[in-house]
């Protein structure tokens, strides 16, 4: 296949197009950088939502839901779940795969897992590419799903337009992660497990968070008191403060029964339409398109480095000289960014 | 303190200039490239030694017994703790710093923690240089302590001279583990908690393993039943076998207890007795001089692109053509690459 017919197959969301195209993206092959080069203008229509929160905690069975929510409002949906955690969790961390077949046979729906190859960078950077690809084939949301340890949070929040954080009350996270700026990553808040105990505190004390952050701890607004799901009111004010700050949402879910879904549907459309309003949506877009412009440099300079020039044999010749520490690795390579700064060639 | 004040004090081991060189090399502040350099010819006296494995598997308290071992025969150690988790987990995984306290008032020891800040390479790249440091100021044994998720083996595998894999009966990580390569990176496996069922069935599937790994399924050494330690003849066997491939041990401990502790020293030891005389130590430690020249080459031209080249204000100048589709991040880094390889300045 050219690249012309995987282009027209990929925006004709061609099942076999997609496969395609979505493993020259994932795996780095010949090409691949054109590709994304050749998708680039058409890019910016998906909702890219990122659901992230500790083991167990339910997201495949909340993204699950979503899914279903988000189809059942005729919108298509790819799923990207990213295990960014080693061999120790196996794939245990991201929740049993199979619970998805409720979806996985919708044509509408795309399922994808990632996992670690090389370094946890690499991931963000590849699973950001693969997201362009969904985009560029005209889902019309993409979830991110992805496990809360490592940077997973922060490459989680820095790939999508809207950052969910998923908790539940038995994890005993509720004070850590208030405390540890994970907060400052979330758009919204989702306690599942709602019907648990220490549900309610726990909605509390993100609630009273939030509230010291705004700077404004004697005006908060109060957490509701057992599972009571926000209505849609509630929820279609938040954006219409498109003027104003975004007031994060903190929902109560009971994922395992649909409960509470439709309120995160809602708070995860009202959350587009105030970036959209309220120009954030430009803003983080642009902060995005600069970042990837970096990575991608920086990705490339090192494979010139490594691949093109004699930086590699520079080091195999003095590696004699660097055991018997005669040359340091940093005064060696001080001499080798030197030559490559003179614009050094093989 | 100018630099060779601080190299005086380090080589004495004054605390002052020992926790003075430290910060500078993990913040990378002015002049800890030079620092590390005017360490290199110092360094590989101390027996680095690696401890992972899953959260709960009692790493703290192994650690903790074997430091008090290393230090009943009269060596010196430094200790340090790398977390690569997130804020969901806190520090939490790594076990309670406190347990350590019998060990942190003998000046002899040394103890630090080091957590995730950037990436993880980086923090990888940075816990290898604070090891340096450590090795310049003459600890005997330096003990990298760090929680088995993420890619966190296969970093301590790189930094470490002997990876021990400390696992424990409860985690069910058993099959999983060994089915997953991890097995590759360690060295020597402790089943912790030994005295909890389960402890033999693990022994026994890590033996049967390492038995099919090497070829010889059905002359595998039958892991003991019941707790037993490894007796001091069976351990020196294992390091006579200097012409021979390494045989893995696979120990039984209850750390809380100290019970099988010598035996893992033993191993330890014996570990280092294998890598000299087989070569194995000239290998590895020339493989991680070629490695941490890469890491510094790759380190210093990100900083000399961005920090010293025109490549930020290329992408930031650019920035409306990227929003609106006209030039991609892959085109826009194609030209500032080519820009960069011939020598571009500032």
């Amino acid at each position: 296949m050219d690249r012309d017919a995987l282009l027209a197959g990929l925006r004709a969301r061609q099942p076999a197009a997609l496969a395609r195209a979505i493993s020259v993206v994932e795996n780095g092959r010949a090409g691949f950088e054109p590709l994304l080069s050749a998708l680039h203008p058409n890019l910016g229509q998906a909702h890219r939502i990122g659901i992230t929160g500790p083991p167990g905690a339910g997201k495949s069975t909340l993204t699950e839901r979503l899914v279903a929510a988000f189809r059942a409002q005729g919108h298509t949906v790819a799923v990207i779940a990213v295990d960014p955690t080693s061999p120790f969790s196996g794939g245990a961390l991201l929740g049993d795969r199979i619970r998805m077949e409720s979806i996985a046979l919708d044509p509408g729906v795309f399922i994808r897992s990632m996992a670690t190859r090389g370094s946890l960078g690499g991931l963000a950077t590849s699973t950001r590419e693969v997201c362009d690809v969904l985009d560029a084939a005209g889902f019309d949301r993409i979830l991110v799903e992805t496990v809360g340890v490592g940077q997973s949070e922060l490459a989680v929040s820095r790939m999508a337009d809207t950052s969910l954080l998923l908790l539940v009350p038995e994890s005993g996270d509720g004070i850590q992660t208030l405390k540890s700026g994970i907060m400052e990553i979330a758009d919204l808040f989702v306690v599942n497990k709602a019907d648990r105990p220490g549900a309610d505190k726990l909605r509390q004390e993100i609630e009273i968070t939030l509230g010291i952050r705004r700077g404004n701890a004697f005006r908060h607004v109060p957490a509701h008191h057992g599972f009571t799901a926000r209505t849609k009111a509630e929820t279609a004010a938040l954006a219409d403060r498109a003027d104003g700050e975004w007031k994060h949402p903190v929902l109560a879910t009971i994922a395992a029964k649909g409960e509470g879904v439709d309120a995160v549907v809602e708070a995860l459309d009202a959350h587009r339409t105030w970036l959209e309003a309220s120009g954030t949506m430009r803003e983080r877009r642009r902060r995005r398109l600069e970042e990837r412009t970096h990575e991608v440099v920086d990705r490339a300079l090192v494979r010139w480095v490594w691949d093109e020039t004699a930086a590699a044999q520079a080091i195999r010749e003095r590696l004699d000289d660097l055991e018997a520490g005669q040359v340091s690795p940093y005064e060696l390579a001080g001499t080798i960014l030197d030559a490559l700064k003179q614009g050094a060639r093989p």
